[in-house]
């Protein structure tokens, strides 16, 4: 295996695993995972994917998205079908006989399809998600006949796991975009702004700013605020919930940031303290940055997730903190915000493999400090670690000069 | 009936139908559906609902949902539970539990669940949605016993059909949210601004100024902008794309806008054109404006959606414009972006009915023209209808002054 995976690579492993599980074919819908074996992020209406074991996959696709679905296909072939206007077809007609088509004389005799994927990440328009139900079983068999479809979420989530040279440079993208929205919250987040100001400021950022960025073309973000010791020292309920409650010298800000970039995903936090941080909350934090750095630096192949746990944890034990630190230090992502592969958490045994991006996030809440919490996108590589869009940790703008990719400075 | 749907109407109907069906209870985990039958709607984590023909409905909701759980649940008896925190218990062994209890002694013989849903509207953190899937329906058949469980798909989207008044006000806050982010559409679409700009602006104004608004705790916006022929012409697509384009003099700028106010939806659509429209431009406009209004004029209670469909389409026909006019007049919405009933399109034979709100947005787009489509949320009244959130509709600035809510305004 060479250091990085290639697309190619990732075509072989998913063969090499569907052998495994003596899987013919994979039928796929669900847009994260038409991305991972397609390279097109599908958008609105029905968007099929059929990755054989043996030959080329093909990906039925709205005709009017022909433009942005061409050129980001590295390897399936598409098929253009009229969708959304009068006069269409019927879509799911359509991708009955396209998936007809593609069984026909093939001899599949286990398919594997989306049966028990749950949690979900949207569809870039967002407002709305397609997902695979209990018909779809029905649908596919009647589709493509005499075949036993299996289900094949715990294979793609496996899969999804170790991330090819290709797919790192497209998180580092997002991870890169994330710094736009860090970097406004940093600049903005003192006495006087409310939680839903800086988020919505933090959103436009990264939008207007992402899109474009390194070829970037769909890029948004989900950003929550909480301010001030009772919204913040509630922030291991993982969503901050952003409200007009204007910031007061000495509230801790709390920004939890998800960012998607043509269907890879960032997962960033950041804490300020606005006006003057109490000696309390400069502990803390120091602490907390401590005990964040600590996790990274075990980070390494063959390492299980439970003792890049431990490294954060034993930080915030040694300090007396770890009763407010309430939560697992980590998770997988990539394909989306949160994945199930690999867990940085108390006796989690997952062993941690080149190409792996984890989130690292220890958090510390109590009143009246507040709540803290950093969070970085860590890749696995061969012999270590790598921050992905790297981006400064300091409680207020006195401690450091904001860091943005200097391509991307350019631009404003 | 009276004159409007309260919420106890919604209760009644909903058993109403179940008896129809004969469903002894619905158990339901779709935010959507949660918050038709509850009033709270779910953020992360199992919220299950269990809402009986007879007795009272409840909900087990994640403990640290408290404090905006109880406020808005009209309906529902809350069961909260431990979940996200280390040494919580397994939140799938809750929800068994909790399905388990709530079934015992019932003798309940058919109880309905959420089994083809396919076309979801988002939990509000919007990053990811949990959904029913194939596992759904033996994990409560497990957890339940001896009933037979039903798809009650086709039930759940008819009696989210018509609205009660206690939700109309809920979308007339949505619709009323929503024109902030087309007040700041109409001021900046003009030379030189790009429609990832546009985008941007728009999400963070819907944001910024939407929460807090008559009450309104968690809104947000998905705003796509195209610009120029070629990208608006392309509109009928239905998600516009942004990009870093700039709009030079007489392109068109074409704004999709969903916003979500606390789970209930508005769907928006402008056009404006870029320094000085052409006098066909300006005729196109004025033409697609009467045929909206004359669509809108049409709506009241036993019309069908094919008669409002037609109202829109002959005054386009009349103009020699229907052939640049592909998609259908309009679409139920409220718990979701799009909702299943009522359609406007040719050939529709839904029935309007009071409570029911539909989009009304018929689009023209051909080169060089560009792209022109102009969309508003429609209320059938006992007698008539309602524009819920009027906003004016002009190509250019000259031609109107914004109108905002009074009770916004004075906040700014």
């Amino acid at each position: 295996m060479t250091a990085t995976l290639t697309n190619q690579d990732r075509i072989e492993r998913m063969r090499l695993a569907m052998e495994r599980e003596k899987l013919d074919a994979l039928v796929l819908r669900l847009p994260e995972n038409v991305l991972l074996l397609s390279g097109y992020w599908p958008m609105l209406g029905i968007c099929q994917l059929v990755f054989p074991r043996e030959g080329r996959a093909s990906v039925l696709i709205p005709d009017y998205y022909h433009e942005e679905a061409g050129p980001n296909l590295w390897e399936a072939e598409p098929r253009y079908y009229r969708f959304g206007v009068l006069g269409a077809p019927d879509p799911v007609e359509v991708t009955r006989a396209f998936l007809a088509d593609a069984a026909r004389g093939k001899g599949w005799k286990r398919v594997g399809y989306e049966g028990s994927f749950s949690l979900i990440a949207p569809a870039w328009q967002a407002a709305e998600t397609l997902v695979p139900n209990e018909t779809t079983r029905p649908f596919y068999q009647a589709a493509m006949g005499d075949v036993e479809l299996i289900d094949a979420a715990a294979l793609l989530q496996s899969e999804r796991r170790c991330k090819t040279a290709f797919e790192i440079g497209k998180l580092t993208t997002a991870a890169e975009i994330s710094c736009f929205g860090l970097e406004l919250f940093q600049e903005m987040a003192g006495i006087g702004v409310s939680g839903v100001e800086l988020a919505a400021a933090v959103e436009a950022a990264v939008m207007s700013r992402g899109i474009g960025y390194n070829g970037a073309q769909r890029v948004r973000a989900w950003a929550q605020v909480a301010g001030g010791p009772a919204e913040t020292a509630m922030g291991f309920r993982m969503n901050e919930i952003s409200t007009t409650r204007r910031l007061q010298n000495g509230d801790a800000a709390l920004l939890e940031l998800a960012v998607v970039a043509d269907g890879f995903w960032a997962d960033r936090t950041r804490v300020r303290v606005a006006g003057s941080p109490t000696d309390e909350q400069v502990r803390v934090f120091e602490t907390l940055v401590r005990a964040q750095e600590n996790a990274i630096s075990a980070i390494l192949p063959g390492v299980t997730g439970a003792m890049v746990d431990e490294a954060a944890r034993s930080v915030l034990r040694d300090a007396g903190l770890e009763p407010h630190f309430p939560h697992i230090t980590g998770h997988g992502l990539g394909f989306g915000y949160h994945e199930s592969l690999p867990k940085m958490a108390p006796g989690s045994t997952d062993v941690l493999e080149e190409g792996m991006l984890t989130s690292v996030e220890p958090g510390v809440y109590y009143r009246p400090v507040g709540g803290f919490r950093v969070e970085d996108n860590v890749l696995v590589t061969r012999d270590g670690h790598q921050v992905l869009g790297e981006f400064p940790k300091a409680l207020n703008s006195s401690a450091s000069e904001p860091v943005v990719p200097a391509a991307a400075r350019s631009r404003w």
